[in-house]
């Protein structure tokens, strides 16, 4: 039963329709604010749940910073404030008068307040009050938080005017720690998008012009949406002594010398959730990768006549307490008995929209068979995505099976971006001429009209004008460069620096 | 070794060392708000997480708000919006603009924003869209989320601009079930305090004047802490029809009427943890209930000589093994093995001033004895505090001792609470005395100079100018009413309310 838009009808209005068939997101009256629904958040909170881990592990620790920064900290950083600017909520008033019966904002603030686009420059301060000695160092934290950017044509978890993130911020004694740093929560985010969301990227370096505003070196994890498109999942920054500078984040080193420290940040938001319905999402709605649904299993009862109700449910009162049991992914199982009053081929085809891993029906017969029916969500039209099986089975192998449905969609993905990296164009006409072509939705393991493209970049400058008329950017230079030397595909001049061009969110 | 302030000598001074011995927190410099560091932040991540599950397990899904309120949806309730008017942070711009080397707010909205103070409006506004029939019904969710209220008086964890809190908000089809629902939520939070944070709390009504903004009933707990005053730990609002008017909530009930429906609001906040330092902390410092607490037990090598490393650091590897297998509080134990290198003693110290429930001294003399020596917390200056025991009898017994040092903190609390009630005052006169008196802090089991005053009130509004006199408030009206009748406190009149008067933060 596919949704009332294709992918390849118009991808946009499928991608508005997923969000909202699953229940997962709205526009708010908020202007550019989302409202995220339980479906939505809890994929939120199983994200921050699983990245967290990985965090702490590596040994950061949670801290939480206003997220009102005074308006001067921001002349601090010149590109910094350079790339926020055209973009921030301003607060100017701490109080509201009535004024003939309207509300007006009153008690004007001596120095306006931002509301956090990021925090480099209020935690730089502290990291100035906290640093003496090398002794202090590394300070490794991060923080779970709202931001703000001003966005001028948001879109539900893509682009809202807020959003939910974590940043990590770390300080060191050398340019090599914090160096190494960054590419660790790098490496980080690419596990954590591969194994967790199912979502293949590509790692690598941005070119300077899309650099983080402040940071000497920005890396990044790109993802290839179905439509061809790329979507930068998530960022690394090596800030160098940039924000040490503007902070004053001085230190005594080991030689009894003072000298600035070095930082970096990373961060990864909410919009990871729009790279997992891009991925994943199909023209039937929501796919939700296992690993992070916040339920993996529901449970519908197919109760016809009223008499068989006690039948059916202490049936699966008992498979319930069999499931408390099971694991998946190193956790205890997470599913759901839907028991509301409501048709029940409308609650499956609820909980299928939703993108739930597997959603099973018990009726009376399967009772009789000590069975279940199981509908795996990826399978769904397909003849083996619709399985009968002996409940003993499904409970000693569904956190098995769960796993390698998250392997299976992690395959499904990675055989897509692979099938549509195109490395044969290697002259300016031929490549102009490929992306000359509208965008469309990549069948999988076919190659699409407007994927990827793998290819030489000489870094001039000029070439951002090029890239900007046709509405083309460099996602990434890849870490794993050829070496060798070919035409850039902007200016036909001779290039070594191998670079992943692509349309992009 | 005591702090160089104690209650005794100056309370509010000495909150302020516990805060900053413990590294729980510090003023920021975004005027009244403040840096939550790792172990102050910890205790936050801890309650969200116990608290979390409570919510849950009651019924509610989380979703996220936006955290901006349009200027216009405060018009709406005259009583909401008088009552946090004079507090607000008011968005309105959405640009910064260099003007001669010097950043200003630019590009002015259409519409001023409000942060949210609390999130009612915007909510009721979302319920007013998703309502239509009592089918939908009820709709139960929870958010966790920062909030801004313009304090003037700003005190770290207690009162400061931007704070961290859950909100709950429900919709209803009728008045009893909503009552219902503002009680129970009331209950979570009684048992939270007294059984995650070990503070005890008084359970009721708020009077009239004491309400929330826009509510037909607060409901509260309250605790005591240790220099006597009222600490308001969380609220639990029915909001009538109220809001369900001014954002039009109406739904077709079962005979296929429409009409308003019915809503609650309920919450808890960082505060919580400004009354767990002033309910549990000492003159040596902070004091965590072992539920909540990020470590609960804490292991500091004592190596003196470098030879000795190999064997103190492979039996405190050994022992971290086994207590990876132990559980307190039905979770995993959390300890955490102090490697730093610092001086141990000092090691110790910081911990015991973080409050870390159990911390333990390895060397390697208790190498050779198989042994450990344990410090617990709360028994830091009684002989029988510190322990020398069998590494194996401390792996067996670690998690049942937590729980048992947690109900102790709860009785001692609670003896505390239940000897500076007094119930022995029936006079004004009597009563004007007894408050003339200044604060001081309470030694446990004897009674305060200044504690709580449970008596008689006679409910006229002329009452309100005598508490502000005074400078007490009613902190509520306690579910367990007597029923007599007597003088009230404040006028001499006969009443029959019981309430519980006294000075707080």
């Amino acid at each position: 039963m596919a949704m009332k838009t294709t992918r390849k009808q118009n991808y946009p209005e499928w991608y508005q329709n997923v969000v909202s068939e699953a229940d997962m997101a709205e526009n708010s009256v908020s202007p550019g604010c989302m409202v995220m629904k339980a479906w939505g958040y809890g994929l939120w909170e199983r994200i921050q749940r699983v990245l967290d881990d990985k965090i702490k592990e590596t040994g950061h620790e949670n801290y939480y910073f206003p997220m009102f920064i005074p308006l001067s900290f921001f002349q601090k950083e010149a590109d910094h404030v350079d790339g926020f600017a055209k973009e921030m909520a301003v607060v100017t008033h701490s109080r509201l008068v009535n004024e003939e019966g309207k509300l007006k904002p009153s008690s004007p603030l001596e120095e306006p307040l931002i509301v956090r686009p990021t925090s480099e420059t209020i935690i730089a301060d502290s990291f100035a009050k906290w640093v003496n000695s090398y002794r202090d160092l590394p300070i490794l934290l991060n923080q779970w938080a709202n931001v703000v950017r001003w966005e001028m044509r948001p879109r539900l978890f893509l682009r809202t005017r807020e959003f939910l993130w974590q940043e990590g911020h770390t300080v060191h004694a050398s340019m090599q720690e914090a160096e190494a740093e960054t590419v660790k929560m790098l490496e980080v985010y690419r596990d954590f998008a591969e194994n967790a969301l199912a979502m293949p990227v590509l790692v690598g370096r941005k070119p300077e012009h899309e650099k983080f505003p402040g940071a000497i070196d920005t890396y990044c994890i790109e993802a290839m949406m179905q439509d061809g498109k790329a979507l930068q999942a998530g960022t690394s920054h090596f800030l160098g002594q940039n924000f040490a500078k503007s902070a004053n984040i001085k230190f005594v080193n080991q030689n009894n010398e003072l000298e600035y420290a070095y930082t970096t940040s990373w961060g990864v938001s909410t919009r990871l959730i729009g790279g997992t319905i891009m991925c994943h999402a199909d023209d039937d709605g929501m796919v939700v990768p296992p690993h992070i649904a916040p339920y993996q299993v529901v449970i519908v009862p197919i109760i016809k006549k009223p008499e068989d109700t006690e039948k059916v449910m202490s049936y699966i009162e008992n498979l319930q307490q069999r499931l408390r049991a099971q694991t998946a992914f190193g956790e205890k199982l997470r599913f759901k008995i839907d028991t509301r009053d409501k048709a029940s081929v409308d609650k499956v085809w609820e909980w299928l929209r939703k993108g739930a891993p597997m959603v099973c029906e018990i009726g009376p017969r399967d009772v009789d068979n000590s069975g279940l029916m199981v509908k795996e969500r990826i399978y769904l039209n397909s003849p083996e995505g619709k399985k009968i099986m002996p409940a003993d089975e499904f409970v000693t192998t569904v956190g098995r099976r769960l796993e390698d449905l998250q392997k299976q969609m992690l395959a499904k993905a990675r055989s897509r971006l692979e099938a549509n990296i195109r490395t044969d164009i290697t002259t300016p006409e031929a490549f102009a001429d490929y992306f000359a072509h509208s965008n469309e939705w990549i069948e999988d393991g076919k190659q699409g009209k407007v994927a990827f493209v793998r290819g030489k970049w000489c870094g001039d400058t000029a070439t951002e004008e090029i890239l900007k008329a046709m509405k083309i950017t460099i996602r990434c230079i890849p870490f794993d460069q050829s070496g060798t030397t070919g035409p850039c595909l902007l200016t036909g001049k001779d290039a070594t620096l191998d670079v992943i061009y692509a349309r992009s969110y």
